[in-house]
């Protein structure tokens, strides 16, 4: 995982704590299997084990931090939902998809396995974030099980995540304006960050006012993270973040930075991530790591 | 969807009900979209609404009716059940897969739209089945929605479908024995199966000695299915089945019949179907229609 430059110590270290100790979680949740069917849960834990920033735990897991909840069970929330981002991006670099080679430096998994290996390893890692949340060592209390399966469904499903990869295959071909991308980015990254943030507010049964707080802070910190994504798109050393420079321009994809101009897309980043924190007021100076990683996003460079 | 040849009158009556009824809830639950992502939403209704034995649906409304569950919600899991399902064979079609053109005689998702469409409208549609259980619309107990989540998760997970249909993949290159076909089958049609029979005593709140009875039939029935299925993949009439014949003997797949031979294998599933039909003893002639079901499995032509 490349380090970002700007990031404030305190912030990198929490980021770092966090992605060791969900990781760690999540290997625990996937352990190695002796059955035949091995090649897949292998395929499962490459896809989902060897890396990868744990931005969307950190965000479950400074939202449970606000509530006082548990945090055994925040980080198995934490764990289910980044099982779901790593099934997206085990799809998304299939052939039929984004076509890519890498993931992080390393093999995608289907050019690790195989493509029918990859759109499986997908499948059951999608199973089992649903199957972790609705297991009773998430929470005692069966009603925030079910409010934390439809939350992540409706943001992981045709309406949420699969509706914005659906949009962005559509805008290969078809032009987009900043709206329909603003749509785009909300579904495809948002949905799933909003998600993030919410499920602490589920975990700790906080009221509508503090739910809303974090979903308006989480809708506006993924637009700011996705137009980041596209500027670092085009600007970025292949080097630092693991992939190909200029891969959307080259597919033909409709983003920010295509559609605003590099210099557009920045002021629209910083404009957001300055509209996320102040939606944080009513947490007062708790929310104060949460305020700073909207900042990291922006200064992000992988 | 071809008609069975042989199965009574008052089962066949009671199979196209069912079909008839779940396949109107699946439609209601997943309605026409007007969003700009419509494109997904076409391909999952396509993929989930156009026909099919809808089988799975019959046996949660037939284990659903032993314990008196209300009908709509045990149409409800038949839905979410049967949308997992179908996610399944959209992503089985796919060239990376099994490689299929066509599915119930039309074609199958990604030849109708193309591929990348066919692996997110598979995705979308097992999100759409865990929503579907975890919304208390599916039941007003939480506890009973978790173990649904719970069960069908396992089921269509690593260790259940997912690990099955890698088992079936590996199964092309290398030698199985007749336990390790079991096994394949076991997860890659039983585990959907079984959770079709206990759904409905998860419904009802059953007792482990009634859900333990359905586990068994289910057990015994999923491999009667796989069995027969397999015979009718070497003798069947491509008009009937709506797939070309030979299909697995041509791509290399280990089956009952190339394993056990087609006499043996029909005597094994007269075997367990026979077997099956023993573990509903408990319920006495309120399963006769279950019974009647798991004769029909050994009778059907498609």
């Amino acid at each position: 995982m490349p380090s970002p430059r700007e990031a404030d110590p305190k912030l990198q270290k929490a980021i770092d704590n966090v992605a060791a100790t969900v990781s760690k979680t999540m290997a625990h949740l996937l352990p190695e299997s002796d059955d035949a069917e091995d090649r897949l849960y292998d395929a499962m834990r490459y896809g989902a084990l060897g890396g990868g920033k744990r931005l969307r735990p950190f965000l479950v897991m400074q939202s449970a931090k606000l509530f006082n909840v548990d945090e055994t069970r925040a980080k198995r929330v934490a764990a289910a939902l980044e099982f779901v981002h790593c099934y997206s991006l085990v799809h998304d670099d299939l052939p039929a998809m984004d076509d890519a080679d890498t993931r992080r430096g390393q093999p995608s998994v289907h050019r690790k396995y195989d493509e029918a290996t990859a759109i499986l390893a997908g499948d059951a890692l999608q199973a089992l974030g649903f199957e972790i949340l609705a297991d009773n060592q998430t929470h005692e209390d069966p009603r925030v099980r079910c409010q934390l399966v439809s939350a992540m469904a409706c943001a992981a499903g045709g309406h949420g995540m699969c509706g914005g990869q659906m949009l962005d295959l559509i805008g290969e071909t078809e032009e987009f304006d900043a709206g329909t991308i603003s749509r785009l980015q909300r579904l495809k990254t948002g949905m799933l960050m909003a998600f993030a943030c919410e499920a602490g507010a589920i975990l700790g049964k906080a009221d509508e006012p503090h739910r809303k707080a974090l979903r308006n802070y989480a809708h506006d910190l993924g637009l700011a993270f996705q137009v980041t994504d596209d500027i670092l798109d085009v600007e970025a050393d292949p080097l630092e973040t693991g992939k190909p420079a200029n891969q959307d321009e080259a597919a033909g994809k409709a983003t920010f930075v295509s559609t605003l101009g590099k210099e557009q897309a920045r002021m629209r980043a910083e404009m957001l991530v300055a509209q996320a924190c102040r939606h944080l007021h009513i947490f007062g100076d708790r929310a104060d790591m949460l305020k700073a990683f909207a900042k990291y996003v922006l200064e992000r460079r992988a």
